[in-house]
């Protein structure tokens, strides 16, 4: 459909971004073309090395199929190649030599049937868990070697002086790898690691931000505004969804650095193990992010009128939360422990105060019937005469410690009343709204279900509307008990990597989060 | 540390448990081991077909790379094995008749140049996401050919003759391997991706069914026990596990899956794309459950007595997703449509019972004051005055169209009143000692941390006790509102997928799911 000349531009478009993403990759790409050629050099040499042209097949072979991005990956390919080469060589000769020994026919039945139970024997090993995690590839290249060897060789005899030069063109390709790899612009795995850690704390960080900025937005999205939302949706969605996705790329970038020789001077070994643990209790603490965005997302919402309530504690908890999180990334990239007063005193204020705002709103969960009801004008003079005397009491009781925060949340609380009933009707024409818009975008079939009218009896159920947001509180709370175990593993990391101490100077925990 | 016998023992055990896991494993290895035996027959024949024998090297390199697992995986890397040799041994030909036809100098750096710059290409290009993810493997082969040719024909001449040969060796390995892979036991990656969706829903239906009735259990669990806590938090692990984690797993066998020939007579097309979407949705679900179990996990708890008022229609809530989950596992494992009335009217009736319930109860938020307070007779007094009059005025207005459970309900709560306060103690002594259990588990070093006191705030805050069942209440809610969208794509697929329409005879909504 598309032109060639628009494809082309695309292809292109492509290759560029691919470039722009990770300019080591161009680097990778130079280094393999320069290997190449190197390697095609040997194939130059015949004239003064008897013999080496011949094999040079199997340097190329090896650079090409050795070579990868990192250090730690090319390193343990090589080695993968290299014992895989030298067992199964040593092994096929053996077979090679009790086959002479025998008669022809007898030899022949004999090599056939190495051939079978060690093809069967190995491809099965390679199921095993252990085995397909560090030696899968040189489990391939035993039994390409044994396959090679041990039929060629029936045929081809002369075979011992063929295997010296292919093990010196091997060894060659090899050792070009490994200058490649680990001399000219080493790539290393377990930087990646390192940064990718960080990343995935400044994600999490970033997607709570914009979650609780999104959830207590004054005014109600119009139509124009919608770009915009898609857009914070954005942030919300991309900051924890490297985090829940990382557990492949983890495991592979960790089982590379663990072949990756120590190349910094302070510590002993790259504690890979640890930073999957790390990244393990990250995504545990992403799905708490993603249910608190799930929260902003679900059919039944509080209205924005009761929510506001609790705005002020709730970005103030979830600011704290950001700047843990800030602090432990930071703590990470900069190699040394985190602050001390990591959970400082304003996160305990502001746990204190959202507690303190919910008790004082204890009519809360009756928001939803204020709704022209039968009992509404009984309800509405008890909740008044509830909240003149109680409520009031209780929250001066909780309040003498600190703040008089609540006190002005109250006297919004009074003013509101009769505003909450009109913004609840005209939230709920909103949520009537929704559907038909969703509809439109999963097409027109949905519309024609039968069970839709199921569900949509949820909505019209006037659900307690409280609800959703004893559920956004509540996972934030939750946050917070999780951040200790996210905190007790990078400390943890902090030792085992030798992370230097906690210096005043470097401080950025009066660093104020934007929201 | 092991000794050899146990150590062998050891492995001995891992390879059966491999094989016990997924026969077709065994299938498998036994596949490999006879088409190599096969290849191995080329040699043999060297007397008959002059120059066979020398270029079985490439068919058995062939029958070991591209003779994969699953039938697509096979058909993926032979088709990419056999563009890759042909594209390559073309354009590498090109190249030799254009060096050829210069001097021999220039001939060289002409051949070195294009070695580099193909090199350097093709490697840069395999970073393309589209190409890395269809085309890998035959890029690889590319450049490993095209070097190969290259540069050995540079001096080995007579090129054309030794190029047949090994084309025609090659489709010899890619013949064995289509027919072991096709013909042989074939193992479809289609099946397995049908297959891993069906036992996801059933995980997903068995977590929330384990969540629920964790979270109602009536007793509070002694040492004893904790060995069967750990089981139920097993199944619960276990049951969204698979589903958390299938992302790379399911978008490599789509991947295979779509190269895999139509091997049913129901539909023309294998809608791998679309599996993958119900996988997307599910993963969607499976954070609600891990929230919902997060919220059983929290350090903070609303006590026993306060949630077994809400027991049965969350139960039934529950039971009626897991019922939804059940149906459209069973739907998706006959490939058949799911029951119209997949979404019954006792969800509806659980929605608005467990509405009914929360409004019921509008004292909740005030519930962790109850403990020896100032206020406390003031505001026990208060609770009970307003029980009296409003709520049960709302619950009888809520309740005139169908049940009388809230009856039942509000009698245990004005029982249960002080023995809230008593189970409340008692709640707060159990979470006092579940740190120190905690820390003996994660080690001394945690201890001595300063923030853990921070943290400890958090617990003793007597925080609203309601909040964490309203999360969790919300977290049910928000499961049915999701429900909807697996349906969607469900049914999605078993249109695209041509599903037998549904049939009453299979109907198993009336099947109680057990609790």
């Amino acid at each position: 459909i598309l032109e060639p000349p628009k494809k082309i531009k695309e292809i292109l478009k492509d290759l560029w971004e691919v470039g722009k993403e990770d300019p080591r990759r161009v680097k990778h790409a130079f280094k393999v073309g320069v290997s190449l050629t190197l390697v095609s050099l040997l194939y130059l040499m015949e004239p003064f090395f008897k013999g080496i042209g011949k094999n040079a097949i199997w340097a190329v072979m090896t650079v090409v199929v050795v070579l990868e991005f990192s250090a730690g990956a090319t390193l343990r390919k090589g080695l993968n190649r290299g014992l895989g080469t030298v067992i199964a060589g040593s092994l096929a000769y053996f077979m090679e030599f009790v086959a002479l020994h025998s008669g022809k026919i007898i030899g022949a039945i004999f090599i056939g049937t190495a051939v079978f139970i060690i093809g069967s024997t190995v491809t099965y090993m390679r199921f095993v868990p252990y085995i397909k995690k560090n030696y899968d590839y040189g489990m391939l290249v035993f039994l390409l070697t044994f396959n090679l060897i041990t039929v060629s060789s029936y045929t081809v005899h002369a075979a011992i002086n063929i295997a010296q030069q292919r093990l010196f063109t091997i060894a060659m390709g090899i050792g070009i790898c490994l200058v490649m790899s680990l001399l000219v612009f080493p790539i290393w795995s377990g930087d990646d690691l390192h940064k990718s850690t960080v990343t995935k704390l400044q994600g999490l960080s970033r997607s709570i931000e914009a979650c609780v900025s999104e959830y207590f937005k004054e005014k109600e999205e119009d139509k124009e505004d919608s770009d915009f939302e898609s857009d914070d949706e954005n942030v919300i969605y991309k900051g924890y969804k490297t985090v829940l996705d990382s557990k492949a790329s983890d495991e592979a970038l960790a089982m590379f650095a663990r072949w990756e020789p120590r190349h910094t001077i302070h510590c002993n070994k790259f504690p890979s193990q640890q930073y999957i643990k790390v990244g393990s209790v990250l995504r545990k603490f992403g799905y708490t992010v993603v249910a608190l965005h799930g929260s902003l997302q679900t059919e039944i919402q509080t209205p924005r009128s009761i929510r506001i309530l609790f705005r002020d504690p709730c970005v103030r908890l979830a600011n704290e939360i950001c700047k843990v999180l800030s602090e432990l990334s930071e703590s990470i990239r900069n190699r040394r422990h985190c602050s001390p007063e990591i959970l400082s005193d304003k996160l305990e204020v502001a746990l204190k105060d959202l507690n303190t705002a919910i008790k004082s709103q204890p009519k809360l969960f009756l928001g939803s019937n204020l709704h022209g009801d039968i009992t509404n004008t009984h309800l509405n003079g008890d909740v008044s005469y509830y909240n003149d005397t109680n409520t009031n009491g209780i929250v001066s009781y909780h309040n003498d410690d600190k703040n008089n925060l609540n006190g002005c949340v109250l006297g919004q609380t009074t003013i509101q009343q009769n505003d909450t009933v009109s913004r609840c009707q005209s939230n709920s024409v909103m949520s009537d709204r929704r559907p038909v818009k969703k509809s439109t975008v999963t097409g027109e079939r949905r519309r024609l279900r039968k069970q839709m009218s199921k569900i949509a009896v949820m909505k019209s159920l006037e659900f307690s509307e409280a609800l959703p947001f004893a559920a956004f509180a509540s996972l934030l709370v939750e946050m917070v008990a999780r951040l200790d175990t996210v905190i007790d593993e990078v400390e943890e990391l902090g030792t085992i990597a030798c992370f230097k101490e906690y210096d005043k100077s470097f401080d950025r925990t009066d660093v104020q989060v934007r929201f």
